[in-house]
């Protein structure tokens, strides 16, 4: 083959993946539905201006960015929560109050792909704008919950933190605003690098060793907000199970745009780091509108949602849709078959046509194996004369002799 | 508002938009699943060689390209046959043969928006790939016709031949091989510019008059190739009525890399160009792989397909699918009102959560309206106390009172 390749950190999604994809994304989309989210897409290309500044720094540097044919300074879709932000800012004066909106796309990261990351990935939001109440914070998280169930997941740990603990933290600690968010990056990483990692990390940052442990504790036993029991009241009210959630007073999200409610969701069963999280985030909007409109979602790492299902074996066994291959048994026959292919598909039945008369039926066979089709048909000389066709269960290799006629509803029994 | 705008020829789609786009996304999708293609997305950047020189100087043009961080030369996606063609060559030995897939990803052109083009927008593609039988060709028609009328499309013309006949004329003609390429794209603008037109224009190529028309007047009475013919007769089979097709030997196609049959499906209510059109491609997958890989396929163009059912209002009335918008009398009613909601949910109502406890309910009946969801459930003080609901058509403004028991079936029915 010639050097034919795809970037690196960039996919090909086969039938296969395809059909797993498809299937996720068809569940997040009817619980959304459900729970009256209503669907967005933003451009893949925005103005630079537009995402430069609102990752951090850090984000700035993975934008893609280019200049365009016109001599304009753009960039990729970074994420969604951005490009929803602009929305919400450009069309507050029509879009419905709050704006409850759904949005599944794929970003673009320039990261390091050593790390396994991928450079293109698929984003699924939720998010509620235009209302500030715990009433909004926890169905939030009471529809990511329901996705979850929904794809078959029986356990998921839902972690839920208020970042005003962290105000708390930095009047007590005497942390200026400047130091806080880089405590909070630090306090983040608790789960991968441990206490002692973190108070290393905080002594690196120029910490003593007494005010960083002083940190830790009085975060560690900090005790719930208001806020956070009236959302954990609402989210027993809205069917979640009591054990399904913990507040989780060291949680703290990497992101800096949070101001009030955060929240991830961890699989016991498949403890690679959390599956889906998101949080409170008021002054966003902001940037790009002339007042303050307060928001709260969430997203999930798909790819990662995937690999978990993939891991408890959650996907149904029969993601392929098509029923019946009527094959060609040879170029005299061809017309015998289009004519059984084309009843079946006025039945309903998703019948596929072998569009090659000079394959052989074994070869036929094979192909209806490599695409999972359970059943094929066969039309010979004598089924033609006879008006019946061979049905062949490909799994049992079993075939028996059926007329037209009864075909139809011996492939849907 | 601040200065927040989306790049010129990229858009945002708002929900109402979306409902339509994802409607017709699912007719799509439906159809081509039970005619046994298979789904297949590949990355939004290619290295710039695999696309570079495939849509001849002007598409070149077009192409967004740039280099990307790792100083890799990359370009957006321009199409999708081009990146299947490469799939279908990376991953030869493992894809099913014939390859039939489908693709609905958004490509990307820096067209000029002054002629109310797009520079992002949807394609959908279905293509099969490994065979070079009419029957193959057939297949690709009939899934098309099956797709528009899906949609609901009650008439359609779909104009066929076949790109040997330019062969043909070009031996008569005795049209050296460059110059043929460049005759086919002035033909291809018969409908457009006329006789006329075409005969002024092969005149600025330098054909004499009395060349030009014999050209003209050599393809207007071209006979139907013996493919063409057969292709025809699988038509009939495949149950596509005979006046839905036409033989057109002045069809022409723009691109240069179809080799035999070429078609264009036109709506006779909306004469505003052609909605889908493809043909067959033998040669483009050799440019990856080291031997050739015959191919037909086809695209719809997405906005015009959505234009053209607009304006014959082929779209179903409600594509809002939630159901019913439980409302918050006052905030001390807050749960009941979450109680209500979550029962309609366990009965599989998609029922939406008023998330705002301090808004008057004028306000969430104006939501619900803009929304264009049919119900909403009110309950105050007295339907507290006696486990019932308002129940309140939007439509009519008429409401009853409805016991909670009662309340899922009286939404169902």
């Amino acid at each position: 083959m010639k050097n034919v390749q795809t970037l690196k950190g960039f996919r090909d999604f086969l039938p296969e993946q395809m059909r797993k994809r498809q299937y996720v994304i068809g569940v997040i989309k009817n619980v959304f539905e459900s729970y009256g989210f209503d669907p967005l897409e933003t451009p893949a290309l925005e103005y630079e201006d537009i995402l430069l500044g609102k990752y951090g720094e850090e984000g700035d540097k993975l934008l893609y960015r280019f200049v365009d044919n016109g001599d304009r300074k753009v960039a990729l879709r970074y994420d969604q929560t951005v490009p929803t932000a602009r929305v919400a800012a450009q069309y507050q004066n029509t879009l419905p109050n709050p704006f409850k909106r759904y949005q599944i796309q794929p970003v673009w990261r320039a990261e390091n792909t050593q790390k396994g990351r991928y450079r293109e990935f698929l984003q699924c939001d939720g998010d509620i704008i235009g209302v500030d109440s715990p009433l909004a914070d926890a169905e939030v998280i009471a529809v990511t919950a329901k996705i979850l169930e929904e794809l078959g997941f029986k356990n998921y740990k839902i972690l839920i933190n208020d970042r005003t603990i962290f105000e708390m933290l930095a009047e007590r600690a005497e942390i200026n605003s400047k130091d806080l968010l880089s405590v909070i990056r630090t306090i983040d990483k608790l789960k991968k690098i441990g206490r002692e990692g973190v108070l290393n990390e905080l002594g690196n940052k120029g910490f003593s060793t007494e005010r960083a442990m002083y940190i830790l504790q009085t975060l560690e036993g900090a005790q719930k907000t208001n806020r956070i029991q009236e959302i954990e009241s609402y989210l027993t009210q809205l069917g979640i199970n009591k054990n399904s959630y913990e507040y989780s007073p060291t949680l703290a999200r990497g992101l800096d745009y949070y101001t009030g409610l955060i929240f991830e969701i961890e699989i016991p069963e498949y403890p690679a780091g959390s599956i889906a999280g998101g949080g409170r985030y008021n002054n966003l909007i902001g940037m790009f509108a002339e007042k303050q409109i307060p928001a709260v979602g969430f997203a999930f790492g798909f790819d990662r949602l995937l690999e978990a299902m993939d891991a408890l074996s959650l996907f149904p066994n029969a993601l392929q849709s098509t029923q019946v291959l009527v094959t060609i048994f040879s170029p005299d026959l061809i017309k015998k078959s289009i004519e059984v292919c084309t009843l079946l598909r006025k039945k309903k039945i998703k019948a596929e046509l072998f569009v090659d008369a000079d394959a052989k039926l074994e070869k036929q066979f094979k192909y209806a194996d490599l695409k999972n089709i359970p059943y094929a048909v066969v039309i010979g000389p004598d089924e033609a004369i006879s008006n019946t066709v061979k049905l062949k269960n490909l799994q049992t290799r079993e075939q028996k002799k059926v007329t037209i006629k009864e075909l139809p509803n011996e492939i849907k029994s």
